[in-house]
């Protein structure tokens, strides 16, 4: 029951009973909430200026309305033909898109029920309050900046106006009317943001999960802060920016034009999974493994998920909601035989990833796992994210199974590394991500429009044309490949580079990681103050250390388990 | 560990032993279900004879049907002529509206969580048997005649009969032919009634979170009745009906023409959430506290939720159904900018709702708390279902965040009050209901149309005009906050006073409460028989009192746990 | 605590030490282990050769396009013809049915709560797995042939081809270009697939319901495997297929040619549930009970669900899906008014069903029951499901009541028959089906076209005409109830006879069940290794003898609790 494996800042004992003297004395936990309500009053403050700055400006913004009512009616006029010339694909498209994003907002009960299932009871609360300020923190902030940095038009490397349109910001919308579309896709521009905070919200929370047990709770706040509004749609800007390096990739005058080929990412394998996942590595590299964990180099292995029921549905309400986050991408339904191909690619690929990871666990434990069943379903479909407008429905199958094998391997892989990551976040989303992001490059079948749909009608046949998308085993040579691999490396790397540098700087104001008194006691005491299950008697296992009773919390004559709380 | 906040009715022990001497009686086993049966039976022959009084009625209809054919026929011409008219606008309106309802219905596993998470494991089963069999009520009950009350034409008070055409019931959907349409709306009557079976559903259901843990499963029953097919259909009707008088206010000849402004409720922050939360703290109020409890100023505080995680994923699912609730109420997409921005303006509030409330507790209680982030969020979300459609961004933020500060304010004063409200209904949907109504008056932007959206075209573009719905932030002035101060004022009132008067009736026949016996025992061995977790160990603190060992139960040795049964 | 009711092969004492023994031998460990890896690679190789075949296959096809560039064009310009003619309707009705196919998905985390829900804590994680695997297989298989055998053109007994074209093979879907679609409706194949796998699932789903507790994790997968790609198909193309012979009984040259009336079923009370339920009874026939399960008439009862709340929630979810599963069957929203009959007559199915079943057991157990009031609303989500386009209002309230008092009744006589069905499969989806089916026979109300919507146009006014379909009550005489008695007689026995013989066959190989060393065990620890809750206290009576502790799992003192693990 050594500590080998901590960090060697401080004896356990001593601070067990150093915390246990303290949690006595009211001064010191005054002392310590008056430090993070200073921080807090700080960043309520910045919340109140940006609204403040933006109340303001929605003034000048309407006097100016009112000033200008020709030049603004000129303006929606136009909007109007448009919507006129479309009179019901726009909104019909407008649907599909708004059903996807509802689908992918209801991901975050399946994110939060498989985090909350697969950590211990201990630190559950923690869990959910995180999962949820997250949520609405990344609402806000996409709201503010995150759309405008992300889908705006600009420069190569962010955006901030209009696609089109200099003149009218994005910035806290305020260049949106009544009836603006997002460029050529005809979707109101306020139904995109809704889809588009979705897929943000997905990338921010899939953090949180190699992070679960030793984060403090405002340092979850800022990193969640960095991570929706400046790494998720900067770098996502790259890619699906209107103006994006990568995605402007090897054309004339853009970034690598000897290439001739752009940077494809149809749902986010990339842009999301990769990341998420590398965001998530980041962080569990900095803090460390929790307390108590003990690898199986080290003769343990991984805590036990303290609910797999809520765990396991909650990986199949993300199956569910990845039916939104795929073929919604299309943006438009009048490609009805791409969103279906989407959702038969998807299917198929986290049906292989499910069977091929629970065979390769079984082969290892000779157990049918849980864990490798639900990270393997999960694998197949953050690998076919990328890929699932252009590949045949084999290619889905064999590469949904290599996903499958690979989150197994990377999950050996960080048990070997002694880097604590609680869900798999980095197997599922990192690795798997980029697995799926080189294999359009392998399997793009060389039958589908390298462009993707069409919103305003029918899609082009292109079935072996140069306008096809065809990968390597189809015949059409290694310009994908190359091009996939050139995106998913820059985006991995600067993810890993600003993630690391955002973690280390939290590290080194002592805002990362809680102390360890806080976090013997639970985080979920020690940051929220209660218990997710105040009823249950909970068994000692949950400790830290596995089979020593907790003490000051009324362990029974057994001495091998301890009410909750 | 005195019961000086109970009711003076009885000595505790002297029950508690004379419970156990009875549970060993079958006799007076018998005698208790003998009477309940016999007050069921009564109930059941009341459903017998309304069922038989519409198979009657309908085999005249069909009979009249035979004979008629002509006239029959001549009414679904012209059905058929108007669908020919919108040949797809209608359906894909109808796909709109069914989405939307299947999202709201969807609500109900989100209450049932919420409800069941945040309430003590000895009254689960009660919590989820009652949300069950609400739903089964209020279906019928909606499609007997809540829906004819509701949305009829009729007069001012309750509606009875197709909108424009007298001589079609909708009492029992008698006089709905094959393709009849909801007014202009182009919605066949039978999907609206299903989008409309589901927010007077959410209604009922947010009555029983205030009285969880103390209401007989028959009282939950009649007053369930009470409440879906007369409170919520009749005094919506004054707000939705056609031509309900707080809907038709300010019109020449109506309610207060000289007002000049009818009442504005887009998605029911009144007409759903204020009635459900003024008959949920009825109900409260005559239920009195659960045994045990003990408020903030007599040293005690609430009850622990006994399951956090299932709280919080039930309060995820409630914002993944309100983009039903909301976006689906412009009742078409053909409006596709008006539902973006109601999608838009829903999260937005959410987020700030969400964020205030969790850094309010914060400064009052030094913990990040998990109550007030999920009620916070809720708090947002009913606060913005009135206004969504004619506020700004900006806007939505700020009343959200209010929203999320008067939840927490509310549930103090709740405390103070001495009124137990296990999942704080009252706080959530009875003050935020009242304050998003009247924030309208406050923050409507003046950009969009008074009417709402416009079911078969294009909406007006109607800035800055007459036709806008204008507030006092924005230059509107005084007209639109009083509608709305009015339109609250009534329907808040008329639904506490006849919530009132439902439940002292129920107590007056003894239908509302449990006895102390069956309190102590527990609501779900009680009324239901079983345990919703019968393998679990639970602490005793999940008794009413909380250090006592509950005797009959088999503690163990420790004195202080018991198995759940 | 004798084992009277068990086949009596080993004493159970006896084996309880043996397994003791073996469990620290790991050699014995070794040799179970090895011999499952043996059957699996197997299956692996077999898996292996299926997908080697079709990259072949699929090869070949791509080149064949190649070589064959302009008639493969000519095909798609064709279909590209057909898409002119409808350019907004078949993306619409696609939309539609995709919305159906992620709702009917998402009931399998519906079916996964119920199914969790209603068993012990020692088989959970069983569970979860088994759905969870099913659901992949299942995605497989339908898609490498399931689909084609049910859909496909071919003859009465089972399908291959596009329908129309015997040159298109739909195995492995090879022969689908971009834009094909199925029959009539205008739904490109690959999203009408994805529908027809959520379908699938469910039935195979249903299965493992009755199965729960004993069955070898193994044998699980092999009768997934025939229930996903034999029965369900198979037996569903003869009621849906294109030329099954129920699907075109009564026409001229069909089977019963002179009944001059085909066999009728909507969204599939028969096809989905009838098979399900059927070949779950079939299964618990065969397993036997499981150990410990004493039935009513031998002072026992079933045993108690471990989670009322998961199973609860997951009911309601199963409702929500619902939702997807009748209304979208209409394949078109074209038809919205059926669309929107359909999804009323559903609520009000399931909400007379669950208030019918209640009464019913308040009048047995005095007691408001938990599972009665699941089993009937499900009941009547059941029943309505064939008959929900054809019947009035009044009938589904009929129907739906009859269901939720047959469930019951179905339940008491697998207790009398001493079958143990822990989550009542057979009763909600064996008689209800069949309920359901023959209602129509009844209920069908002539208002309504017997052949259902018309997918690309607005449906035929048919009212009291030789095309609407009517029922007995309603004065149509009883073909119709001729017709659906044949039509689920032929589909139930054929189920029942089949999944017999795949049973029977499992049993023999010994693959069914488990040793009873792995039952006492609990199949968790035995066939997944680890349990779902780890760190609750567990109360003795989760163990099959409910007063004895389990030994060698540290019981408690007092002696009557042991941590779950």
């Amino acid at each position: 029951m050594s500590a080998s494996n901590q960090p060697p800042r401080l004896s356990f004992v001593q601070k067990l009973h150093r915390f246990k003297d303290r949690m006595r004395d009211p001064e010191w936990r005054l002392f310590g909430t008056n430090l993070l309500l200073g921080k807090f009053l700080g960043l309520a403050a910045l919340a109140a200026v940006i609204l403040g700055l933006h109340a303001v400006a929605s003034l000048f913004t309407i006097s100016t309305a009112l000033a200008d009512t020709p030049a603004a009616a000129a303006v929606t006029a136009a909007d109007l033909l448009d919507q006129a010339k479309n009179p019901v694909i726009n909104p019909i498209n407008t649907l599909w898109v708004l059903l996807g994003a509802f689908l992918v907002f209801g991901m975050q009960a399946g994110f939060t029920m498989l985090e909350a299932g697969f950590c211990r009871s201990r630190e559950t609360v923690n869990v959910l309050v995180e999962c949820v300020f997250d949520t609405c923190v990344c609402g806000l902030l996409h709201w503010a900046f995150g759309f405008a940095f992300m889908f705006g038009g600009g420069n190569a490397w962010i955006g901030w106006h209009m696609p089109g349109d200099p003149s009218k910001s994005l910035i806290f919308m305020s260049g949106v009317s009544v009836l603006s579309v997002y460029g050529s896709t005809g979707i109101p521009i306020v139904a995109h943001y809704i889809f588009q905070f979705a897929f943000a919200d997905c990338a921010s929370t899939i953090c949180s999960g190699a992070m679960v047990g030793r984060t403090r709770f405002i340092g979850d706040v800022l990193y969640s802060i960095g991570v929706s509004g400046l790494i998720y749609p900067v770098f996502g800007h790259w890619c699906w920016g209107p103006d994006g390096f990568l995605a402007t990739m090897g054309s004339e005058g853009g970034f690598l034009a000897s290439l001739g080929m752009n940077f494809h990412d149809f749902a986010g394998s990339t842009v999301v999974h990769s990341i998420g996942g590398w965001v998530a590595i980041a962080g569990a590299i900095c803090l460390g493994p929790r307390l108590g964990r003990k690898f199986k180099r080290d003769g343990g292995g991984p805590m036990q998920p303290h609910d797999l029921t809520i765990a396991v549905i909650g990986g199949l309400i993300l199956w569910f909601g990845w039916y939104g986050f795929n073929p919604c991408s299309t943006l438009s339904i009048m490609d009805n035989a791409g969103a279906g191909r989407v959702a038969m690619n998807t299917t198929l690929a986290a049906c292989t990833g499910g069977i091929a990871a629970e065979f390769l666990a079984f082969y290892m434990l000779k157990k049918w796992d849980t864990g490798a069943m639900v990270n393997g379903f999960l694998a197949g479909l953050v690998a076919i994210t990328c890929p699932c407008y252009w590949v045949s429905d084999v290619g889905s199958c064999i590469l949904g199974a290599v996903a499958g094998l690979l989150v197994i391997g990377a999950m050996e892989l960080l048990e070997h590394l002694r880097i604590d990551d609680p869900v798999g976040a980095w197997p599922v989303h990192g690795v798997c991500g980029i697995w799926g992001t080189l294999s359009l490059g392998l399997f793009a079948c060389g039958q589908y429009s390298a462009a993707g749909s069409s919103p305003t009608g029918v899609p082009e046949v292109v079935a072996n044309s140069p306008q096809a998308l065809t990968g390597l085993f189809y015949g059409g040579g290694w310009a994908v490949l190359k091009a996939q691999c050139i995106g998913s490396a820059i985006v991995c790397a600067a993810t890993f580079a600003s993630a690391m540098i955002m973690f280390k700087a939290l590290d080194a104001v002592k805002l990362l990681r809680v102390t360890k008194d806080d976090e013997n006691e639970g985080l979920d005491i020690s940051q929220h103050g209660n218990t997710a299950y105040p009823e249950y008697l909970v068994a000692a296992l949950a400790s830290p250390h596995a089979q020593e009773p907790v003490s000051g919390r009324g362990s029974l004559p057994g001495g091998d388990v301890a009410p909750a709380k």
